[in-house]
Formats: structure tokens, C-alpha cells, sequence
């Protein structure tokens, strides 16, 4: 997918501003497992991605971790360029899920485009409503629903994103995206192969009844 | 305090979008306890405020509450004209907390000027930013801190607020501030008085000790 087609305001950007854009943006590939962003210090710039999955999650002084969304294909990634955002404060970490390739468009580009164009800034202003939102579903979701709702609702989403029912993830990595601890999930997981609604076994847990699964969320 | 000296961007506005808010603005003062809005069915437009103090929150279908943010003098609520930024999609509640005077700008009109001026749509976009960040404090709060640094917290929070020590407050009220339940904040409450950071009467909660309140935030 070339840029034209990823960056879904560009045929309202003036001929100007897709020059400036053109001129300036870099492509890049990065392998499973980077970090994209660590905290208010990286200023990379707007993120636009052409393929792959990143995550953006809080990360607490102990070293917990909790997911916060997930960004695909066509998806801009805002915190990377939050430099330019003055009241965006708060530390995020973004890294790649998967093998993911986008491009950049440096800060510098992004807040001299903002400052003229309203097209551009309602774009932001669209990213960061759904972001918001996002994170606003997760909170109430912790502050009202209980962890083995959460935890149920996490494996579905997993198998939709993966395409099976045979999830290769560790208990560890669950926990890091739930925001709770290993030996948690360990206990909750084991109470769902009682129940019969998953399978366990090294490394992989495997949904046996989707529709069980389903109704717990509710 | 006039219009213009609230709305913080009035004087980077262009003549026509001045006179079209100057033509469209209604004034209007609320009591202590109003709604002002409730979830996404409602949108007055985005509101100025002039003099007073609301309080934005979230509900749970149980009807438990959390408070998210605070809005004061010269802040702009946004949220009641979320009907205009379709990707800003959850519930959100808002009440006066104390007797209120506001602007409103209807949202037919905050939508035109946002769609034609950089300056408008960039003051939302930090306006938003601004907003996401306190939600993401207060996550962070929720996810990583125990409820005891949570109380204590507040109780500082509500005496800067107020101007004293001695809140006029129900147990019941501190528990929707902070998405808990009475039972659990009274028992932390006699805890703190016990620990003599508090002293405890009929509707009121006095901060004895607040340098290791403070402390106890850390």
C-alpha cells in the first residue's frame, strides 16, 4: 500500500502541504518485539502504518503493564509525536506486536500543518477522540467489571486478531496486557480448565467453547 | 468576568467566527447538584464557564461513580458537545458541584468554525489532550495504586480545593469520587483515625496530619 492510500486525509491536504509531507517522510520496517516509543522523551513524529500491529500500554514503577489499544493498518499513531502536543502529558510505550512497516512524518512537518490547516488538526483531533475513548472503555471496564470478564473477553479478541482458537501466549504475557499479575491469571486461567472453557498446556491456551466464553463478557 | 476574557482563544478568532459565537452564545447559571449532561443523548453545545465548579464522571450500570476530572473557571467543557465529534464515543456525566455560570456555544456552530479554523480545532484538540491526560492519571491511580495513597490523595485535593481542613463530606460522597463503595471507605477513614491523620464526626472528615497524608501519597 503506497502512503497516498494509508494516510486517509491526503486528497484533502492542500497541494502545499502534500509537497511539504512528501519531501520529509521516512519509511521504515522494524522487526517484532521494538519499542516504537518509551515515555515523553522520544519525539519520532506522526506514525502512519502500512502494515503490521503495534501496542500502546502503561507501564507502572514496579514494571506491570497494562494494554491499553492496539493500532493496524491505515492507523496513526499520535504519541509519537506528542512533543508537539503540550498538554498530552502522560508516559506511554508503544511497541510492535508483529513485523510492522510505516512511515514517519517528522514533528517539525506535523505542527507547521496543524497550525495552518484545520483539515489536518480535525484528523488529530478524530485520532485522539478514538484514542480517548478507547482508553475510556479500559477504565471502565477495571472499574466495573470483574478480572475473569476482562480475562474472557481478552482471549476472544486474541483469537479474532490471531484467526485460531490455539493461542500461543504465556500466562506472563496476559497478565502484562490486563494490567494484573501472573500468578492471577495462573489461577483464573486454571478455574476456565475446570469449567471447561479453555485447554491448557505449555505455552498455548486453547478456547474449547466460544459461546460460554461469550456470554461470560456479558 | 465577560465572554471574552473567559474563552481563552477569543482573541486569535477572525471577526466573522466572533461575530457568529456573539450571536449564537446564551448565558445561564445552574444550582449546586445540576445535571448538566448525561451520556451521549444530550448536547447543549460546548460550554465556557464563567464562575462555579463541575464535576465530570463516569457510571456503572450498578450505578457506582468515579469522578474523572474537575472544570473551573475559564475551562471549556467539551463533552457536552461530544454529538459533534462522532469518534468520541462513551458516557460521560456532568454536574455542578457548586452553583455555576457558563456560556454556551450551540453545537452547530462550534462545529462550522471548527471545520474552517486551525486556531478553533487546535484550542479542542489541547482542550482534549488536557482531558485524556487527567483520564490517564487517574487510570494509573486506579491500576497501580492502592486505595489508602488514592484517599489520601483526595482528602488533600479537597482541602486545597475548599480552603480547610475540615470537609463537610459523606463517606457515601467520597466513595463516588473514587469508584469504591461506602463500606470500604469507611473502614479506610477509621484506619486513618485511628492512625490519627483524621479525626471523624457526622458529615465531616478533619485532616489532622497532612504532612503524612502527603507522605503517604508517595
Amino acid at each position: 500500500m503506497r502512503f497516498e492510500e494509508s494516510f486517509k486525509i491526503w486528497n484533502q491536504l492542500s497541494e502545499d502541504e502534500k509537497r511539504q509531507i512528501e519531501s520529509s517522510i521516512v519509511q521504515r520496517r522494524v522487526k517484532e518485539h521494538s519499542m516504537i516509543h518509551q515515555g515523553s522523551l522520544d519525539c519520532t513524529g506522526l506514525l502512519v502504518i502500512q502494515s503490521g500491529q503495534l501496542r500502546a500500554y502503561s507501564l507502572s514503577e514496579e514494571g506491570r503493564e497494562i494494554t491499553l489499544y492496539r493500532l493496524f493498518e491505515q492507523d496513526v499513531c499520535l504519541f509519537s509525536a506528542s512533543c508537539i502536543m503540550p498538554s498530552l502529558q502522560f508516559e506511554m510505550m508503544i511497541e510492535a506486536e508483529k513485523e510492522t512497516e510505516f512511515w514517519i512524518i517528522p514533528p517539525d512537518v506535523v505542527e507547521r500543518i496543524m497550525k495552518q490547516s484545520a483539515v489536518f488538526s480535525n484528523y488529530i483531533n478524530e485520532t485522539l477522540s478514538a484514542r480517548f475513548s478507547e482508553v475510556m472503555w479500559l477504565m471502565e471496564q477495571v472499574m466495573w467489571k470483574s478480572l475473569d470478564k476482562r480475562l474472557a473477553n481478552f482471549l476472544l479478541e486474541e483469537s479474532v486478531l490471531e484467526q485460531t482458537a490455539q493461542l500461543k501466549i504465556t500466562h506472563e504475557k496476559i497478565a502484562n496486557h490486563l494490567g494484573s499479575q501472573r500468578e492471577v491469571i495462573s489461577r483464573m486461567l486454571k478455574y476456565f480448565q475446570q469449567e471447561e472453557l479453555v485447554q491448557l498446556s505449555r505455552g498455548t491456551v486453547e478456547l474449547l467453547d466460544m459461546d460460554r466464553l461469550e456470554m461470560l463478557c456479558e
